[in-house]
């Protein structure tokens, strides 16, 4: 199978390569940016000499459909929602890791103050959290947001099985600076950042309608959540903190067999039994997720890690690209943590 | 005024000598430690070449006594309680950065897991949140621990004014490992610390009962907190997220306000119009606070930020020291945050 | 084929779980260590959950040999010399990444401050800087050093060319915690290492006589080299920074040439355009070297990078086994640097 | 005393409001930037609110020759060479932080790649480490350069003593971010920073004129340097490694009287037993330096380490300030090092 990468020179689409580097099913054969065409993408990044030497190319619809079968977007908000269409209108498979799919377009302009994708074009798209959505044979994914994705994964069991009060929900989400992308800013140089910890767009965060979007689906109860985000001094990672109220009290022992019934096969989601570190997965698809239950407040603490790049991002596109065509979902993926 | 120093070789006891090198009307006449007896401090901390060039001594109450006009405990917890008595015997001034005379002794008994100072010890002891407390004349002081500290300046205004459902508290709070000791082991290893972000003592932190005590004082409907403690890979800094449910909807001039008249003539605690960062405080004896309310969960966050070692340690036993004897607060502090 | 590893709880052991679990070819069936035995690796290190659930052994060579094909030990040094006594004896194969089979037993017993293994062994090992030693076949492989990877790899060019002042040669060599093991010291503690860079060992490094010992195969004239150690606030990477005199001046192109003939074939090292850093290679098998020429001092500076686990532990024993088993050298390493 | 800063926004000028503050002897009178004209600092810095509240104001010349007795410039290279001129011409002292006054002008264009100043103003200034130089009643100072200062303190005492062949000095000079300035660029970027070492300007840095230029009045056999520049991952510090070699052996002693003998009085270098590392010296005014040789190569290596933003800027331009006025250098300065 044949891919292209739109938004190449973003972590996502770097760290795409990474990943299909090591897929035996997949061949990557073109790159595209709006810049330095012509250029190997291993003259830019030198780490990728004799990894990736394809050359940089300007966005050509019809040339990536006539050389690939299916294309990545890994572009910053605002553009996948313009130049997908070509692909729609053609059928062509699309998935789209940046948010211009994931909200109905009243929201997702309240949210990213950009004009939405058409109706059309939504339609067409499926939010596709890769161990909870049905993807196979499907088109168009909307992969999700790597906050959301966290904060998800570690709060569906509860709230799909009813055990919390939904309206109760707070997540204390931190993440490495990859996250925040390549842009060049006060916010991401270096000396702001280092020994430092910054807490920003506090309840402005455009996955926060996302991830109740996601929740709703499961309790209908659910109108809103309390949702933080801060940038720790790392490059890779994240955590979300999950606090909720239980309706019931309820034993580690029960907490732990609905987490582990609802992501029994879903091999890149763990529950561990000790609080997970961002070092538990760092470089690999996996969630890891642990809990802790206070009985005298009765709040029942959530953590959730993942490697924002990988999972958040381009891991989870690989993950339901495997889905799409029907492979094992571990396919390409020997990624074992880094842990340090 | 002379004054010497328990427990030397810790980060606080350190800490204590970089600010009284500044302070004109302290001179540190003797530090005391259990090892590297007779070794000269700068020659086993090097950057206190020329600076601080006293020998370490063994502990011996009789002499601090006769050399000294205060004693500054700056020990592990569990050494000053014992340590202490000789002094409280002879009425002699004591600082204790410590835990061991900040609770009653059940209580300490039950989150420290060790035994605690007599009774009689306990009731000679003020703990001394500086702002907050009156200790003019007074001759043993309890210092803060350092979670308690940004946590207690975080809330009270708005507990005091019975603002806020005081049960509905959850606290967040982050420090950098100067906060977790000088200890050797794997979650201080360099290797494990880098790149993590690790939360560890969840629900059993000792300064929980700290933080429940004080803030009870002013608000007797409270009778817990959710409070976690996460390691941030940075050296100094301590960020506490507060988030609680307000009784009914505030403006952000009303919230301004509180926290202005309360802390109107406190030089270390500054309101900050944007959410403070550890950036703000470090090096200093501030502690920062911001907030943000959200309408649409009715939860007003409130973030503050201190120095660990500064207005979490040795800053404020520095500052309680100087309201002790009666001096400006901020006698010995033209400490400006290092910034980065 | 079948494998063991003793020493699986230091970071060189860890890391081989990391590559191995990519390697079609190779089964690792046992791993060893001297404490938590019974206890599963991935109880202990979570990230490992689901990866490598195998139980932790004691040593036992009988059993090792019984089982697997080739042992590795990732053990401390003055361990292996021992251990490997008996697979020595049956001419079991072994791949030691300790430093116990590197150097004359007079030469390791000066800089290691130990016992020596014992000649019989030590005539039986090869030591193998995979590029440049012909392993096919053999069964007794001494894996170099992290540093003397880096270096001898920069340098082995020029000295083979006998280009330069051999007996100028400068190196300031900088690596992460990770090269300076898991033991609990001042030095490790994360306080101590975090906003810091530390050299150590000035003069007095082990891998000097192991470095000494293979450039002067290529030029005998060599008679020492200047090498200083530093430890830089990061987990993985190591870069040597050389300095060289040149016998007379050389043009980049000239350069270029003795690099890239030399190492035309060796799919791991990769001469770059651009001074190479860390994040060229780490998570890889990669050693990247660029240079600059310096026409007023006469001085070329070359500098190499690898990530000391991969390249400079691990990785290289596995191309090591590779080339032993006669299989490709790039077989079972599809990992792309991280990057970041 | 009253001063003024220019170039209030950059890094030197936020550490001079913080040298300043802890100064009895001076008040910062006002502050001028190009942007952000009327903002006061403290609304910017939040940091700051408090200790410096003063608005910025737009440069003019006759404006703080009204107000001040003294202009500190902290803008970058290229600007105090032509605000500077009417100081000059009115005979108003100076402290030029930048490189604008330190050299020679055909020197000045050949490495700043910029225009020099004017002869007539490069005439009146005057190069002042403050160590070597004598100041008292000058009015136009050029304050050293950050890897200038570290690299002439450490060299110095050998190069006036005649001991080292001086053409063979190689120094691997590495600085913290903050030694490159605030400017956005890639390479500030936290994260191509972060868990990186980067070498940078290699053989093209701006100081490599200066160092040459002052250690050639000493001993005027120097015709040049090797120097090289990297980046580590921290925001303050610089470590200068310097390799010599020996003109003839030396004992440990006879070197260290060596240092001992021309910085005995000088209280901001401190010769220390062992090398000494970045935190010796982070947020203070000192240089302190060690030195270890191998009998084996003949080379020396003496490591200086210092604060960047304090030695190597703001700190000194405080001394040299105070040494102008014939004041204690240590005068404002009781700035312990904050060691982590």
């Amino acid at each position: 199978m044949k891919v292209s990468i739109v938004g190449i020179t973003g972590y996502s689409g770097l760290e795409l390569v990474r990943i299909l580097n090591g897929h035996q099913k997949v061949e990557l054969v073109s790159v595209h940016a709006t810049k330095e065409i012509g250029t190997k993408l291993s003259d830019i990044y030198s780490y990728l000499k004799g990894i990736c030497d394809l050359e940089i190319q300007s966005f050509d619809s019809q040339k990536i459909m006539a050389t690939a079968d299916l294309v990545f977007f890994a572009t910053p908000s605002g553009v996948a929602k313009e130049l997908a269409k070509d692909f729609i209108a053609a059928d062509f498979p699309v998935i789209d890791i940046s948010g211009d799919h994931r909200l109905p377009a009243a929201i997702y302009e309240k949210w990213y103050k950009k004009a939405a994708a058409e109706q059309a074009s939504l339609d067409k798209f499926t939010y596709a959290l890769a161990e909870l959505t049905d993807v196979k044979g499907k088109k168009f994914i909307a992969n999700p947001g790597c906050y959301a994705t966290a904060t998800e994964l570690a709060l569906l069991p509860l709230v799909k099985e009813k055990l919390i009060d939904v309206n109760s929900i707070i997540v204390d989400a931190k993440s490495g600076l990859t996250g925040a992308g390549k842009v060049l800013s006060e916010s991401s140089h270096f000396v702001n950042v280092h020994d430092n910890y910054v807490t920003y767009k506090l309840n402005r965060h455009q996955h926060i309608p996302e991830i109740v979007q996601e929740l709703k689906r499961f309790d209908n109860n659910l109108e809103h959540i309390q949702f933080s985000t801060s940038l720790l001094p790392v490059n890779r990672g994240i955590m979300a903190t999950c606090y909720v109220t239980l309706k019931k009290p309820l034993s580690n022992e029960a907490v732990s067999k609905i987490y582990q019934d609802l992501y029994a096969d879903k091999p890149f989601v763990r529950l561990q039994q000790d609080l997970p570190e961002l070092h538990n997965v760092i470089g690999s698809n996996f969630c890891d997720i642990g809990f802790a239950y206070n009985p005298v407040t009765n709040v029942l603490t959530v953590i959730s890690v993942i490697d924002n790049l990988v999972k958040g991002a381009a891991g989870q596109a690989v993950q339901n690209l495997n889905l799409m065509m029907g492979w094992d979902e571990t396919e390409g993926f020997p990624m074992t943590p880094s842990y340090l």
